[in-house]
């Protein structure tokens, strides 16, 4: 048993990613982090949480609401036997719309040195660090030079993060299947 | 080999699972049903019926026409040895349209509880049903709430789905992978 | 080994396909060809071309670009010991847009026969052929028509390439799924 494990949760909307990743934590000992990345700014966002923060409930978890600054919440919760980060899709999101405002951008370059900083922070500390993500990029190319951006950004970082994780997982209709 | 066996097959479009699920049920002996959850509603869908009507052809199928009450159509099949619905994604299109046009709502609680009554018939007969659905939720976020909202439908039911079944693949390409 | 070996990769847009393809052939000794189907008709396409194009540097491959005609170039390279054809998706485009203009249509039909020549072409020289592909079909379904047609063609000739491959690979998230 690895003192630190990363693990990489991967897989569409709807392929129970976020239920598969709560099922990993609660089977883990000791004090529970969830990092939720998802700033709530609209009904049907806010439905979607209070499902995922039902499930939660009860079950002794210590939640942050960080949607942008991830090394930050992951030094902070150190201490933690499991911390999930859910999801690494609307972080990214959430930087591409804050740079925007900004007048700033973010290109692949600055997502990869952002989830490095990130993967460095996660593997400090004796604890299990879950990265839930998305798999974005299987569907018809988008038409739009926005969501093509996004679309790889969030496969840049979706690669990095895969490739230093000592286990990773693609979620399809529920079930896992090893990536390695 | 069990009595009753369920088979869940998943996959993007045009990956092959409609020939797969036919050949997995041309190498079991007996009866045949076809439930085809399709209306035609155009000349390109046409097309696309007339090419799988074609491989069943000469193969002693017997086809049932059922867009909706799939749980009805698999009580009367009862005596095949093998039934193969195919798709569930057409069928939750037929839901949504039919609630829409009735002025109602099809949510994924109503969606779950008509998913576990269409498991539940299936379950009768020493029968192998074999479930065919496609994953929807690997692209760009669609911009439509009610694409959102029939993606997240169709994710619920496969996961229920694969969650009962004996055996879930996920074809990519024409080749199946096991899900398990 | 075998004298002559077809290997297809499929994947996601950025799920690392082509990283993957080139660590396959650089470690295979021999000439090396790659064949590039991609034309550059815009800023964004040419720093995509780019920064595949430095990744090869230095690594003695012999380019050739071609946007339709991969029979051709397949016999061209019969010499090399490995042959990457990158990529798949964008010659189906590329025929498209050409059967457009000409006022032809490309149906699935022309496509398995152009698929078969293709595979044809590779079987011949002791070498090692690379397919690389994406998946399109597992997102919602596109409201335009010719997306769809699209996205059928591209998933028929996906079908056609991993059933002759000796074997399949399945990127995500940057790391490869064995289809066969």
């Amino acid at each position: 048993m690895a003192a630190n494990h990363l693990l990489y949760i991967s897989g569409g909307a709807r392929s129970g990613k976020s239920r598969y990743a709560e099922q990993r934590a609660l089977a883990l000992a000791g004090p529970r982090s969830y990092i939720a990345t998802c700033p709530i700014i609209d009904d049907e966002m806010a439905t979607r949480i209070d499902r995922h923060r039902q499930r939660r409930d009860g079950q002794g978890w210590h939640t942050i609401e960080e949607p942008q600054d991830l090394t930050a919440a992951l030094q902070t919760t150190r201490d933690s036997r499991v911390v999930l980060v859910d999801c690494i899709t609307l972080w990214i999101n959430n930087l591409l719309y804050a740079a925007e405002t900004e007048l700033n951008t973010i290109d692949e370059g600055a997502i990869q040195a952002l989830t490095l900083q990130m993967i460095d922070a996660a593997r400090q500390g004796e604890r299990t660090v879950i990265f839930v993500s998305n798999e974005l990029g299987m569907g018809i190319v988008p038409a739009e030079t926005l969501s093509r951006h996004y679309r790889d950004l969030v496969g840049r970082c979706n690669q990095t993060l895969a490739a230093h994780a000592d286990e990773a997982v693609f979620m399809v209709s529920g079930l896992p299947l090893t990536l390695k």
